[in-house]
């Protein structure tokens, strides 16, 4: 029902903004979430997808997600540089699974997964008969092996 | 190690704004969890500990994130009347875990869970010789009784 | 080439959230906007125009904001429950002048006008040739009348 | 009462994700003034004066806005990159002007300043007596200095 793949990583770096901290000084934790999804976006336009040729071959394309799991172990704050790596762990018909990793770098504990995400999503298409709703479609074949490399 | 609750629950109403929504037209997903933090927020006030309540007993209290588990089943949209329901499901020491549900309503369907959100927090506290950082603490006995009902 | 209006006034309790505020522990400025965003959309609503009626009248109509400005008096911060004023000015062919005052009541200074914003936003549709792109329409008579009173 | 300066603008490409677009698939107007209040503190590190060295001087500085104006004049839609500019207009005893330029590209209009905003905002430091609050200070003449170039 679904083969793992994961071997394509991409790596981002991302500097964590005054706005995105809460007044306890750390990272608004629902934050994480919005970079990650920026990150898989990244993701696609690396490995040669962008959003112009998504459109341009299959219309208007979301990722609504379904499943989502988070684990947060070191918190993170303002004007600090983090990487954030990404992969597709899995492809199935008309879903994949992301993985998302957080590292931070400080001098005290080097390198470390700060926040950790596995996300499910569906690959959404227009509905036919009404432009405001979407529905899963089948990932195609190029798609999935431009993820899987 | 810690008891289940989950007697109180807190409901609350929640309107969906035009800015709440993506390029699709439905939730981008990383706002609810910012509504499910306030109705956590809310959920306290309730029981009767508002902010500046535990800020003269016991400081600045944050509740940092470190595992979270999101299901969305249903997509919603702006200008739609959702209800969001908390209720704390076990505490711990100087954790907590708290469950909130997004319940949508409309013609075909009736009312549904359409997001649903287990969170694990801890009860954070100034660090006693660095104001910048947090650390966990004993949960009060009075906070417990209050969320346990 | 408009005339002035400012007859109807509607107002909107908020509650201001811990997510909203930032390492200053006072509400992130940009937020103002999102609620003064809402507000207007809620005007909408108050004068008899939802959003299903705007769409079923004249299709998915958009706002875009052409010129802001913006007067910020008084910092808030969360936990705080405030009052939201807000207004059409003026309207012209087919844009529109908004007005929104956020008032703060604290026991020092009574009540207060904390941010004060005029927003010039347009009342844009589909452009007919290319359903991605948006472009300004004569204001329907009868949207004038109700937002006039 | 104050000086014209201007002559340090410093440029940063910024790159929009689709999280930052609303269902009328262009940038949600507010989200502007989060990056151009980043690109402000951007500002700050270039011309020598980091979050570190400046908490380790003056404490906790935060910059709240007093007086904003903006002017929106073309919409950018997400997986667009364009060019902030910002820079310093006028230092004042415990306030400042800046103003921030977004430049975007395309092949019908070529480069245009898509977006333009002025910003008044205040040097604050935290109150001596009430850590909770912030008050305005004199800016340091080697931040004035650093800024004027």
């Amino acid at each position: 029902m679904g083969y793992s793949i994961g071997m394509r990583v991409t790596r981002r770096r991302h500097f964590i903004e005054f706005g995105d901290c809460d007044p306890a000084g750390i990272v608004y934790f629902p934050r994480y979430l919005e970079w990650f999804d920026a990150a898989l976006q990244n993701h696609f336009r690396e490995v040669g997808f962008s959003k112009a040729m998504i459109v341009e071959r299959y219309g208007f394309v979301a990722f609504p997600m379904v499943d989502l799991k988070v684990t947060y172990s070191v918190p993170s704050t303002y004007h600090e540089e983090v990487v954030i790596e990404t992969e597709v762990l899995e492809m199935r018909r008309s879903s994949f699974v992301t993985r998302h990793r957080l590292l931070r770098t400080d001098e005290k504990r080097g390198q470390v997964v700060a926040v950790e995400a596995t996300e499910t999503r569906v690959w959404a298409v227009r509905h036919p008969e009404d432009e405001q709703r979407f529905q899963g479609a089948p990932i195609p074949d190029e798609i999935r092996r431009a993820v899987a490399g």
